[in-house]
């Protein structure tokens, strides 16, 4: 393989929340998803399900789910990864096994392995040339959301994306340093200065410093706390999910 | 992009837990995560840290609490991904924000970032000729893993990697048929007969089949609920896990 193709694709890419009208067909998302599914995966046992949206029908109920925020008004089809416990137990079942996967640890394996197969799919959707954007709403209303897919015990939606083929411009954004998420050894003693220094670059970015303005916040940081991921609207989600979790008999 | 090249690439991947002697650099390390955090993350808050293991002092603690398995045994560096809101938190407090993430969305949100950037690590390495091997064992000592790497409160190892240049031959697995993992339209109805179709493939790969007999078992299936996944055991790993997500203030 060459490695500066690749190696240019990995430095510039970057999520889409706008799309043409053009549909993306039913051969190309089965395509993806099979070559994704090479994926590794915990012990091999694939602890996913994919559900694809892309009947209008179907994504006028599933774009509130997501607050209907512009990538689920805009896509083309909605890709809902779900850790999948059920499958796997069914089959233990009819092979004379007992399956013991009615806990947390099987819920987290499941949760990695679908993630896993999420950011593959990923990949190789933008490396083909589509626009693709994660909701981050997929744990929000997992309730309903697997409750209009119709999910079973030991199913549980935990990544969602939204697809189509690009249209406009990507927006720009930042990332930190690589100080300040990579160490060789233990976990970094940063000091204040030191985060201070390492999210200067953030501050400045001048698309987050226009957030700041448009929300009337005194910095970013207050963005995120006051308007974007505010404590009451995490601790209420909690609790659906937490719920949904017990419902679902992953606790 | 040249479409085959990187449609072989992941058609044909496949992990490694045998590597060679040749030492893997700090730089071909540091290059593969600073590609990867161009991955997509929740609110691009980047909610994960990465901490490398290369030294083999560090290493010999740290196999064992992968109960020294080959690939950690092999390794020449093993990589923990983190789900970290520490650092965030300590963005907003000094900026003047109340952080609200002491909860379990915030955790699963953070989650989901680690694991995006571990795949997106693992890809990368790939790509670049590196083998690698998920260390699933993560979440299950992920107090003692923790401890060792003196992690602070709101952060959690979630994924593991053990990484090196590949040596020998990798070994072959087998995967679903698409239409047991990807469905367009609400989750679907299987009845037992589907189900065993769908895994007679996995039931009567030659490799599977030689596992099932070394083990002494009847079925496959068996060889997970009784050897190596078992309830006792997967009940006894979630228990700690949770214990651990409340001491770090996640739950």
């Amino acid at each position: 393989m060459e490695n500066q193709n690749f190696d240019k694709y990995f430095a510039e890419r970057h999520s889409y929340r706008t799309f043409d009208e053009k549909p993306v067909s039913r051969e190309v998302i089965s395509d993806i998803i099979r070559l994704a599914m090479r994926a590794p995966t915990t012990g091999n046992m694939q602890l996913y399900s994919v559900l694809v949206c892309d009947q209008e029908e179907m994504l006028m109920k599933l774009r509130p789910l997501h607050f209907n925020q512009p990538a689920s008004k805009n896509a083309k089809a909605i890709i809902t990864v779900c850790a999948d416990f059920n499958r796997f137990a069914r089959w233990c079942r009819l092979s004379n096994a007992d399956p013991g996967y009615e806990n947390f640890l099987s819920f987290t394996s499941a949760m990695l392995d679908a993630t896993i197969l999420a950011q593959q799919i990923t990949t190789i959707a933008e490396m083909k040339g589509l626009g693709t954007c994660y909701l981050g709403t997929a744990t929000y209303n997992a309730d309903k959301i697997s409750e209009l897919l119709g999910l079973p015990e030991m199913v549980v939606p935990v990544a969602c994306l939204a697809i189509g083929w690009p249209a406009g411009e990507a927006e720009e954004t930042e990332r930190l340093p690589l100080e300040a998420v990579c160490t060789f050894g233990r976990y970094p003693e940063f000091s204040d200065d030191d985060i201070l220094r390492l999210y200067e670059a953030k501050d400045k970015f001048p698309a987050n410093s226009k957030y700041v303005e448009e929300n009337g916040k005194q910095s970013l940081a207050q963005v995120f706390t006051d308007v974007r991921y505010p404590k009451a609207m995490n601790e209420e989600f909690s609790a659906k999910f937490l719920q949904l979790l017990k419902e679902k008999k992953f606790l």
